[in-house]
């Protein structure tokens, strides 16, 4: 019944062959992306990620969240560990005291998170205050672990028998947190304290779950530890905990949650913990959002070590379910609160958005690999989308106040508070700012991939040699970034730059002053040659302001536009607005333009003026016949910035007329 | 900041002063309403209804409807409730068994509000198959009774100590529809048997509750019983049932439920009982909608028995909030399913609107009651629209299909049931329409009001004598309504034909085949004469289509349209629409025509192009630049028909771009 369009709607134009500008590639981009397949990252060959210890920012978006990070945040999370009981809880456990457990059965986790963001500071740089807090933390989870390698506080104290309640409890997903924390922390400080720990737990685990003599079933209600796992594996070289991992993950679908609770088969709905299906057989994302994204996460870092195709498979096809139709416009999932996760494709609501800090969290995460495992801008596009906008909005400026739900609209009460009685969050972010380098860049033997442009420094490892690289500009809020080799021993390589898919115009990339036509190899303008210490890259990325309009299917946003630059997403809050924000109107025809704003850090923001709906007492709540309204000008802030001054209302998406 | 708007959006337009057009009426309407008010209805003079048992429907809307509802609806719920056990509840507890009881613990509630349906049936025409039906369950509850008066089978069969969880086990909401049971037994029969029942249970209730030695405190969980007594009260002619009511509205707000449960004061939040403030001290409608809705019923009907201008007040307070911010364009309440009831103002969803039936018909029974006090069509206007769209909904046109929540909106999986765990829905809607004719007509000694323009015929009570009046045309799919005074003895009086809110255009008037130009009174056209016997008002109400748009904060209807036509609210269906529901744009230049639609018992239907975005499934969910559309043929149908065909998404409220 349809025609085929003419013209495309495209979300990340141009040479990226974004999925978000459909799941389907272009067939040029295709073609494309056959030839060079030879030479593309795969599961045998995954590119690397950059050594988050070796990459620093300077710029004006990621800098300042790094230090605020590292200076507040991390000491503000043991500061409100030990207030809330959590690390009490420790303390207890080790000294053999019973009940009175405080908080959530899965405190522990937040302890083991919030320690894994400290060492990933001290890996970055060496913190007196910060040492001194996870020597003594890793002192109390040593002495509070049983002989046999369990530690669970929530357990402990109040003497519930083991391994119950996999469903609900979390005990498998808090050791995930400790094994993540003793992999950083070994990594970071090459202390063994905290990796031992980690060992003797993760060994316990491994002689009580799978197949074979003594062993029994299940896996965890909360995934997470499978990734974790994964991890160990690989730092420790030990098979077992990959093998494990692998078990978690094969048999995840086998309805053990209905078993373990008794619940007639009939009843049983396994969606929420992803246990409604075997891990191949999943088609949509749904369910509890982080827990989906952990589990395929973890699917997926399975797949890589034991070079598992239909694994990758499944995990791609989930993925592309949830960007085809189920994911927020600032980079965030999770559509309700209700189950804390998905509801129906295109079902993406605005002052109800849910969109957990870390569920966006999560999404990078998935991402990130996706984009190792296959070397496409696709991939590294979302990571940068969502860490610029739903990632970053959960944590303040001043890093001491957290966002866990992340709505896309608000009346003026939803606001960051200093901590959650559920705090997964909070540690969640900072270990993710701790790390973030992680995400800049990746190499292959012959490749450097430069997937964020944020001012700043990085010395990778290349093939057999090393390469320093200097980034400048004021990028995110500027498109114009000057990169120099500044040191080089890796011999020829390729400079594989990312071409932003939001980016639409012609970008213009000159080496050495030079305008350098290059190649775009799965959405990379490609540099090969043998670098001198001294070259440098400019790129030129034009950054229009946007009007993104949703899927037309997605009823939320219809006759809506939500502003973007670059890859910020922007919103209006009621201090910038001069009139109500549920009145304002932004017309085609309202001009914009980009200012950068010394009272948000020098942030690019945008001004204009909206057609202001006239309202008064006499406004009925139905009416028809013409409208009024006026001029109001207004300025919109990268989502990312809002409630860090003035509460008030706030839109991301707004109505056109 | 703001300019006055020079022109006014209105709802309900023309010489009505809807209240829909805004909380204040305009001026002009203001000093009519002024030089009116000396004979305007009032507490102390309150107009009086038709009596349901001598209005006959014979229009293409309402009369289908009665008659599903006398043949089939009502015989079905004697069945389902056989079937679900709360007729069997009744049977044990009257056997004097023990234990297992079935359903919610007000199950009684849906036996009794079923039999006054029934016995409102019994009211308007003999039926054996349903008399036999009553006569039946009226024994089985008169030998349920308790010696002191008590009947609860909940209670009864568990053994449950009375009245010890008046918040939330609905003793006393039962009682109120065993009182109003037992009323419209009385009334349409002239048998006492349930009367009796009803007032020995409510005399324990007198004796129990209230101030005075051996009382004690308290008030309904679940508001009913309120308007039940004063119902009761009039019938009887005895105070104490008055009194009672009184107490339970003038102590409400003492935060009982709080001392009841033992909750900390500062951990009590009462807003969902209307427990949060006494009950003049109510700004806007709060919580439960059925519970504030009943409430404030109960509240007017004491008002209006102890000419309480203070509670009037109050209750119209209440009613404003609701109409200027919180009510559905279909009529109904109640935004959020969490609590099935209120949010915040202007928060309006559509596939989430929860708008319970029984809302929308507490909503006409508020409405209908502010009418019945003040004479102002404004209210009369929102009775018609609530019950030709969110209360029709509630039944399938075959009348044995029931909605609970009315969604605006629906991706093709809401549909009715035959019966509800809650079943609270399905005996109310059938109580409304056996009692339709309450709504269509009022009277004063010198007045008689019209407001539902249905064919059919009334005899009324006008004074001293007697009129009966015959209405004949196709409303509501056509506006020209004949109305004949068949016979009087009345003398002389006003005919006052409500001029619809909704009809913007000019009304043209004839009495006796000549022009009449009426004067408008309180949003009435006047026609004040000696009546005689074949007499003829001809009455012709412009019924163009109309493009409803939302209050400009309201988030979930910026840029979209609702169709509406008289006092229909229509919407699309997929077997209706040459593409998907949700991709449908209607562009305000889309010509829409009316036609009638013999599958739909001939209602009138809207017929247009729409244009649908053009999607494939390489379609990004965010995107910018050119959309294309093209033409897709779509038909709109009431919304009250909705659902009584090929299962499919459903929209009120059509995207404009």
């Amino acid at each position: 019944m349809s025609d085929r369009p003419t013209t495309r709607r495209r979300f990340l134009a141009g040479a990226s062959a974004s999925l978000l500008a459909g799941p389907l590639l272009p067939r040029a981009a295709r073609a494309a992306a056959a030839e060079a397949s030879s030479a593309a990252p795969s599961l045998e060959a995954p590119l690397r990620s950059a050594d988050y210890r070796r990459v620093t920012f300077a710029d004006p978006f990621w800098a300042p969240r790094v230090r605020a990070n590292r200076e507040t945040t991390v000491p503000h999370l043991f500061r409100k560990l030990r207030e809330v009981g959590a690390i009490e809880n420790l303390e207890r456990a080790a000294a053999g005291q019973k009940g009175g457990h405080q908080g959530y059965v899965f405190a522990d986790s937040d302890v083991h998170k919030s320690l894994e963001a400290a060492a990933l500071c001290l890996g970055a740089g060496a913190d007196a205050r910060i040492s001194a807090e996870v020597d003594a933390v890793v002192a109390v989870l040593a002495r509070a672990q049983q002989a046999d390698g369990y530690l669970d506080s929530a357990y402990q104290l109040d003497d519930k028998p083991r391994f119950t309640n996999l469903r609900d409890d979390h005990e498998l997903y808090c050791a995930g947190h400790l094994v993540e924390a003793g992999v950083a922390h070994f990594e970071a400080t090459g202390r063994r304290d905290l990796l031992d720990v980690a060992r003797r737990c993760a060994d316990l685990l491994a002689r009580t779950f799978g197949e074979g003599p003594g062993k029994r079933p299940g896996y965890p209600g909360h995934p997470e530890l499978e990734l974790a796992l994964v991890k160990l594996s690989r730092t420790t070289g030990e098979a077992r905990y990959l093998d494990l991992a692998r078990y978690f993950v094969e048999h995840r679908g086998e309805r053990f949650f209905a078993t373990e609770h008794g619940t007639p088969p009939a009843e049983y709905d396994g969606t929420y913990w992803q246990d409604d299906a075997r891990i191949r057989d999943h088609q949509v994302i749904a369910g509890h959002a982080v827990r989906a994204l952990y589990l395929f996460s973890g699917a997926l870092d399975v797949a890589r070590e034991t070079r598992d195709r239909s694994l990758q498979d499944a995990a791609e096809r989930v993925f592309r379910s949830a960007v085809d139709k189920r994911w927020f416009v600032t980079g965030g999932l999770g559509s309700s609160a209700h189950n804390e996760g998905f509801t129906d494709d295109y079902d993406l609501p605005t002052y109800d958005a849910y969109q957990e800090t870390c569920a966006s969290i999560a999404f990078v995460m998935l991402c990130e690999r996706l984009f190792r495992l296959t070397g496409e801008a696709r991939y590294a596009d979302l990571v940068e989308w969502s860490l610029h906008n739903a990632v970053a909005a959960g944590v303040s400026l001043s890093g001491d106040r957290f966002f866990y739900v992340n709505p896309l609209a608000s009346r003026g009460a939803h606001h960051r508070r200093d901590w959650y009685k559920c705090a997964c969050c909070p540690p969640n972010v900072a270990r993710t700012l701790a790390s973030l380098g992680r995400h800049a860049f990746a190499t292959s033997p012959e490749d450097v991939y430069v997937n964020l442009y944020a001012a700043g420094a990085a010395d990778l490892d290349v093939g057999r040699g090393k390469a320093r690289l200097e980034v400048a500009g004021e990028y995110p809020w500027d498109g114009r970034v000057r990169i120099t080799v500044a040191d080089t021993t890796a011999g020829p390589f390729a400079l594989r730059l990312r071409r932003p898919g939001w980016c639409d115009g012609k970008v213009a990339l000159r080496v050495n002053a030079a305008a350098h036509a290059a190649p775009v190899e799965r959405g990379y303008l490609v540099v090969r040659r043998e670098w001198r210490a001294g070259d440098v890259v400019e790129l030129d990325l034009p950054m229009p302001v946007r009007r993104l309009e949703g899927h037309p299917y997605v009823e939320q946003t219809a006759g809506r536009v939500a502003l973007s630059r670059g890859p910020i997403v922007y919103c209006v809050e009621q201090q910038d607005a001069a009139a109500p924000v549920p009145a304002l109107r932004l017309p085609p025809s309202a001009a914009l333009r980009v200012e950068r704003d010394p009272a948000l850090g020098g942030a690019a923001v945008l001004r204009g003026a909206a057609a202001a709906a006239v309202v008064d007492a006499e406004t009925p709540l139905y009416g028809s016949g013409p409208r009024e309204t006026r001029p109001a000008p207004f300025a919109a802030v990268p989502y990312a910035a809002w409630d860090n001054r003035a509460p008030g209302a706030m839109r991301v998406w707004l109505p056109t007329a």
